[in-house]
């Protein structure tokens, strides 16, 4: 047996062409609140935090158009793009993956945004769902 | 400004051809638990609920060819379906969607799994992404 290693949903992201539109629907809609808002360059994108009790909706958008999320936009338009869980130990969570023969993207954890270490797991081994372990 | 609707992520929720073996995944390589498994006739969908925190991985498999997921299946393959968010009162948040010039699948609320009541909105009008509100 696997020790229960994903302590919450972190995060839901949702590919979106304009940032500040997407965050005025949540916050008009159903009164979720900004939270954080950082510019990622290493993944080429900007991001937007709305609060849900103890996770994020987490709403981005390309900074570049050699980014992964630009190309997801142009093949598949808006929409869920990852679901990010958190874990105590991203070094741990990402191991399992590795010795339970799933398909990683980070061969070793990395700085993520607010100051999180992340690691993505691949969708292929892991049922079509593009995976991201965050620690906080 | 609107009062805050949404108290919890529910669940996300992922199609996958094969349930007995995407359950297994979640197992062995997060330690991720069981919590509820039951075929949703009116759906045409099995799903299984696997706990994490106070929220779920929903992984649903279709029963009929004619359901929603079948199709989401062909066309897309295996992945991310809906994001489900728990509300107190699912009219309540329903009513402001429409309110706030939302489109709406369920015009009225319904009842939903293990005994909720939701209701679902439509992508489109939602930056892409079907939105499923749960009130337990």
């Amino acid at each position: 047996m696997t020790a229960p290693l994903l302590t919450e949903i972190d995060h839901v992201a949702i590919a979106v062409n304009d940032l500040d539109s997407a965050i005025e629907y949540y916050e008009q809609t159903f009164g979720a609140v900004l939270a954080h808002r950082e510019r990622v360059e290493t993944d080429g994108v900007e991001e937007a935090l709305l609060k849900v009790a103890d996770s994020y909706i987490q709403l981005l958008t390309p900074i570049r158009d050699d980014s992964t999320v630009a190309k997801f936009l142009e093949k598949e338009g808006e929409g869920l793009h990852h679901v990010g869980y958190r874990v105590d130990d991203c070094a741990t969570a990402l191991q399992s993956v590795k010795d339970h023969g799933g398909r990683v993207i980070d061969q070793v954890p990395r700085p993520g945004s607010r100051g999180t270490t992340v690691a993505f797991v691949h969708p292929k081994g892991a049922f079509g769902t593009l995976i991201e372990l965050v620690e906080e």
